[in-house]
């Protein structure tokens, strides 16, 4: 199948050989790459490849224009990332238009492949950046100032890359030109690994965001400063790495401090500066607020008494994303069809998508992709070659069903 | 004074105007221009300036050889760390060496004016490195693979500035010769605040060392990973912040975790790694194993519960230094002639110095100038210019009388 070479080819673009995992970070040499390869096999297949005002990639089969079907994922990683995150998605529906070719479909509307720029917010911070961009869920201006660690920002390391940062913008006609967008991913948790099922459909996104927690303190030496002098911002840091989990076992939730920054970061300097991320999800909007309250309220008061400032800023809230259920039921029929069983796992999930932004504009679904390990956003995640395979098929199947019947007139949104 | 316009030069050498610290890393720009300020001030001075095997500076007065004489202190910097802690010990020599010249002295003896490389670790992460390496306390093998947080060797630096890295090693002859060493310092706490004296006599440095923690856990997705399954460092690592602060409570020591590395450090990445250091001082030996041994098991406890690997690391550990109580005595004599009160305050410190790795081979003594903020380690660290003044004074008296009168024959050792 030619997914193989394509997957192949793509593999050892940004990869660590000593983890395994893949660091590919928006606008990075790694990236650039991973773009270079996506736009040399989309032409190969005589698809037609622009990058839109935000940097994100459509390769056209057939002229753009309305009642399009469009499908794909990301190529950006989060650090030492998994494989399969993103980039699944985009390598099988290039296969699926050679599987469509294959089958000598030629679709009477317009199909689309792309890829979504800086969707795990790795090298940037704001998750998805490149689809909200074009819904108009950021502002160019936050968008272009946006610093990676280095304090470079979006707009600079854009246009190192050869595009335009003036241009960024919401793209309502590219979106309103779309009947559906789908987009296949791997599974990240472990449903379909106890099924018989290779493939799955996705129902819901659960509610997440991230929050920026500063903790001020006041620099001194660990030696010589006594305990009741200090104001120690690590102690309030550590009360929130625990409210977080305590909070998210109560609500059966998910609350996580994955990233922090010491400042000044010496062994016998007790910090100035603490700041970490609460990354939060859960299966409603209210659970999600009282998580984040909880550790708001738990954090604010370790500070006080370690006379530490506080700030909680929120640099990104997607609300719960129900697929249209018109659409996830058709999905699931088809890929039926071809399962060893018709009842095809529907599942929520916690991460978030390009899938899920761009739902609130245009009918949209998503296929799982089983991952033996569960594990993703890791060098262990995993799908094997046969599920791909499955994956690749199911989509074809799926993207040949939409171009037959458009989505928008049924309703689904 | 000659102290006013030897401070004035050095101010600025890695200094960051935001913040008024100071960055002065051993080997790198700032520390090499601290050098070549020390260079030129004390050759202006007609002193004669060497770089022994180990990157440390002697300014020499005199032919060196036995009974010498020697002060002195560091010019390396913590990050953002503040003007006093070292620079003040050396500028104050150079201007005593001027103010014994005003005084008509001409030493009998040897006069050693000295700067030790990384005292403060900031770069490499062991403190005392250059006087270390020449009391032969840590070998010349660790020391040039010591690496800094870009992952260059000390063996590297060392050569990139100019020194030849495999000349490194104990110095016993230099050390030997010496009569006696004073150093210089500000005070790292506000004890002198409350009294009228501008300067104190050191007592003893708190035994104190570092430990590296590690946390090894597994890379997964915060969003998708289910609590349970999660082997998640970052919540041992809270543990063992907050172990260190109770037990340092309890025991009425020290103990403070002020660095963290935190791999992959992405937002919605579960960490595989967290690396943590533990920085902890008490007034005996026995309660720094005690405040040690409980971190350990709190953390152990911590990563055990989470599924999580963990390894506590000594990366140095200094004893208890009683500085000899007839040099002790003799100094705050000489301090008192001049001081508001002839009872000059004799303090113990939980700070760490190159006088205290000396102590053991050479016999030592530190005065202190006061320092209103009792803040170090921080841009807030400060001495008034008359304190200094005083400081300046009192170490040319000492130098004085320590010319006058050998040290080694009355057993201060």
């Amino acid at each position: 199948m030619s997914f193989d070479r394509l997957w192949a080819d793509l593999a050892p673009v940004g990869r660590d050989d000593d983890s395994g995992g893949y660091h590919r970070y928006t606008w990075a040499d790694a990236d650039t790459e991973a773009r270079a390869w996506f736009t040399d096999a989309a032409t190969a297949r005589g698809l037609d490849v622009r990058a839109d005002r935000n940097g994100n990639l459509w390769a056209w089969w057939g002229t753009p224009g309305p009642g399009a079907v469009a499908t794909g994922s990301h190529l950006d990683s989060v650090p030492d990332g998994g494989a399969f995150d993103g980039p699944l998605g985009v390598a099988a529906a290039l296969a699926a238009v050679d599987e469509l070719r294959g089958r000598g479909v030629t679709p009477v509307r317009p199909l689309a492949v792309t890829v979504f720029a800086e969707e795990e917010g790795g090298r940037f911070g704001v998750p998805c950046l490149g689809s909200r961009l074009s819904a108009g869920e950021i502002s160019p201006e936050r968008a272009r100032g946006l610093t990676d660690a280095s304090g470079v920002t979006w707009g600079r390391a854009m246009e190192a890359a050869g595009h335009d940062p003036l241009a960024l913008g919401a793209d309502p006609g590219a979106l309103a030109d779309l009947d559906v967008f789908v987009e296949l991913h791997v599974e990240q948790g472990r449903a379909l690994e106890d099924t018989a099922h290779p493939v799955g459909v996705a129902s819901a996104i659960w509610p997440h965001g991230r929050w920026r927690m500063d903790f001020t303190g006041r620099a001194d030496h660990a030696g010589t400063t006594r305990l009741e002098d200090r104001n120690d911002p690590m102690l309030p840091f550590a009360h929130a790495i625990l409210a977080a989990r305590s909070l998210a076992e109560r609500h059966d939730a998910r609350a996580t401090v994955a990233r922090a920054l010491v400042s000044p970061n010496g062994t016998n300097a007790i910090p100035s500066l603490v700041s970490a991320w609460l990354d939060a999800r859960a299966a409603d909007s209210g659970t999600l607020d009282a998580v984040v309250a909880g550790v708001r309220e738990a954090a604010a008061d370790a500070a006080r008494d370690h006379g530490v400032g506080y700030a909680m800023t929120g640099e990104s809230l997607t609300p719960l994303v129900g697929f249209a259920h018109g659409l996830r039921d058709r999905l699931a029929a088809v890929v039926g069809t071809r399962a060893p069983d018709p009842r095809v796992p529907v599942l929520p999930t916690g991460a978030g998508h390009d899938a899920g932004v761009l739902a609130a504009h245009v009918p949209t679904a998503m296929l799982y992709v089983r991952n033996p390990t569960g594990v993703s956003h890791s060098p262990r995640e995993h799908a094997r070659p046969d599920d791909c395979h499955a994956g690749v098929l199911a989509l074809a199947d799926v993207l040949q069903d939409l171009l037959a019947r458009p989505v928008r007139p049924v309703g689904a949104v």
